[in-house]
């Protein structure tokens, strides 16, 4: 029953992400974890087929290891690194990722987008980082799943919690967001996509690259996230 | 009457900025302030309600300190700027926060919109202004009326004139404009978004700071809005 | 009867700067010249009214000084810009002026246009010319009236043809187009937003700013225009 | 039989770089060629005939030196430079021409477009290049036939294959892609937009100019092209 609503939920986001205009020439995907069984199960889009035309029951179902469970066509061939954040990041339900135009132009830059203003902060609790090169030892020896790795790693080298930092660009590459459910990660993925193209704007016209004060960087980040949030008509 | 009439203006000045593209994520809110009673009365959008479905009993009334008079939703996080800006401006009768993407920029590089242009002068008389970041102790004190502190004080300081001028950036946030009524809040909203588009453009063509002859503004300026205007159909 | 047709043209011409997004909110107009009879007539958009619901029989008619000879609304603010064209260059029969976002950029930023491509060498024999800002004595005296004196100048010390070069930047202001007619003008305007759109992101690349070899701009001019045209369907 | 279906290619494939905006004001056109005769034939767009309301039939068929074979409209004035590819490249079996908007502003820019990112690496082995200008000698002697022979000279000299680097920018004019259908030819001049789009923004924002490692790109463009496929549902 939950892997069903799960099933329904990746759909609707893997579509999402191409309305929103986030996955120019199919370049992005969406997948979803449900980890309430004994065995956490990933539901995944496939590989190479197109946004409209997808059904749930095209969606491919795998272990945490990536092996496939259900489902009859290949899994999207960047599903190694979605297992691996889903293993490295044990808070996360949902994983996008995109080629979206700003957050790309700044990965292919190999450059963090600095928090120059409230929306980033509201979102992202400090720069949105961007991950090193891969080695050529690691693009030969594991390419996709590395991909994972070299994200896992720069959270860990910088103390990053990844929830509060819900998406990371790879360098020379493209973003990746994630949130607690698939639909959350869409949002992040859209907003991170906003922000890039906010600040691209702003380091034009000469932004400090220090950014916003740390003050108002923590005060946005609690009044949405904090026990004291103070945002939508939600009871805290 | 008159409260529900400012009701229908101020449900329709919320659709428009998210029709015009002014607000995405649903960043922004626009209220409108009737001056008629003993008391003056504010109506805003509620917080976090999605433009499409709101509706005119879901708008909120406060007075001019943000007591909730009417409605039962919360009104918007950013209420008490807009009570701020009513009692210090009080030729103003609505006003509009976006975050709309080419002032944001500018608000995010903490750079006033030199005046480039006869566009830009028919509608701002001179740059658009920049605020002073705020202190760490006005974010503590109170972020959100301190917002509205920054703005009064940048014109106090200037010798600015919210007639003149019906606009500004928060530093590291995004605009505000504001108006005779809520829609020509929006309409400044979305001039000023405009102008912002094309002075980003001319700066980095390498547009002259110094912007437009003084002569020139001053001349657009009044033919608009001086007693010799010269613009539209109406009588002068 | 010609008049008729001209005036449907006009209407038309001004629709479709508006539809073509050349005119954001509502800054331009379009006119055209009528000069079979002893006396040329102008029609013009009149002043402040609205795109979408404008008739031909709100046109005004004028003669080539800017007396209205049909119509009970006021013309266009900038009547006397678009007679002073049609009295200094006699082979045009359209006028078009905008405020498209890239044109009016370079004109913010009081540059001309380089002729980079061969886009540009089609349609402008050259770079798209800027003038200088009209002096103060200018814009007390006759500002409407020497915003077009400027072009004329502009194009007399540049030793200009108008046919050759249909359009122009007028300094801190904004384009104006033209042609053999108002929709002949309104392609061009549309051409020249375009090549200004193009020469933007030219130039930000490190576009040299000698532009195209001469030799490839004169072949590409006179393909489309020279007696030995080879563009189109058209017999030659 | 093959030469109808080639027809009906062409038509959808000119009707496609309209609808996804690659040619701008009908600045474009596509060919095909079927080699399957004793004489390879070519099928190009008529000169100047609105993308719109073309039909099958009004596609011009030519011998590879030009000659009409079918067809009573004029074809493309570009079609001389098609034809020159079909000889020199015989493993193309489409052609296209654009003045899409960022690919044509490095063309002006006489700059080719480095590979910053896997996209560009997925779909072009290395930077897009660009040609030399054409020298006066080749524009008065032949202009057309010559724009393809500084392509064939750029691809000769710099030891290209136009497999592995389906595209090329013409220094100040537009770019040119193929592939082996005309619809593989539209496709490859999407991605060449997308990715002369990206490649601006990384630019402008301080991308190292040597881009991708080497190993990263040639590992992007064999999972896709080479032996060991990895993407689509295509069995390997």
């Amino acid at each position: 029953m939950m892997l069903a609503a799960l099933r329904a939920e990746v759909l609707k986001a893997n579509q999402e992400i191409s309305q929103r205009g986030l996955a120019p020439h199919t370049f992005g995907n969406v997948s979803g974890v449900d980890r309430s069984g004994a065995e956490p199960l990933v539901v995944i889009k496939p590989s190479g087929v197109d946004y409209a035309t997808m059904k749930a029951e095209d969606l491919v179902v795998t272990d945490l290891n990536g092996r496939v469970v259900e489902g009859t066509l290949r899994p999207s061939s960047d599903l190694d690194t979605h297992t691996l954040l889903y293993r490295e990041f044990p808070q996360i339900g949902g994983v996008v990722h995109t080629h979206s135009e700003f957050a790309t132009a700044w990965a292919q830059a190999c450059r963090p987008i600095p928090c120059l203003g409230t929306t980033h902060a509201d979102y992202f609790h400090g720069p949105v980082p961007v991950t090193e090169p891969l080695t050529q030892a690691e693009v030969e020896e594991a390419y996709v799943r590395n991909t994972g790795a070299v994200i896992a790693r720069r959270f860990k080298q910088g103390g990053l919690d990844p929830v509060a930092v819900p998406g990371v660009l790879v360098a020379g590459h493209a973003p990746f967001a994630w949130g607690k459910s698939p639909m959350a990660a869409v949002e992040h993925a859209d907003v991170l996509e906003y922000i890039a193209r906010l600040a691209f704007k702003s380091v034009l016209l000469g932004a400090p690259e220090s950014g916003l004060p740390a003050y108002v960087g923590r005060h946005h980040y609690l009044r949405k996230h904090g026990p004291k949030a103070t945002y939508g008509q939600k009871q805290v």
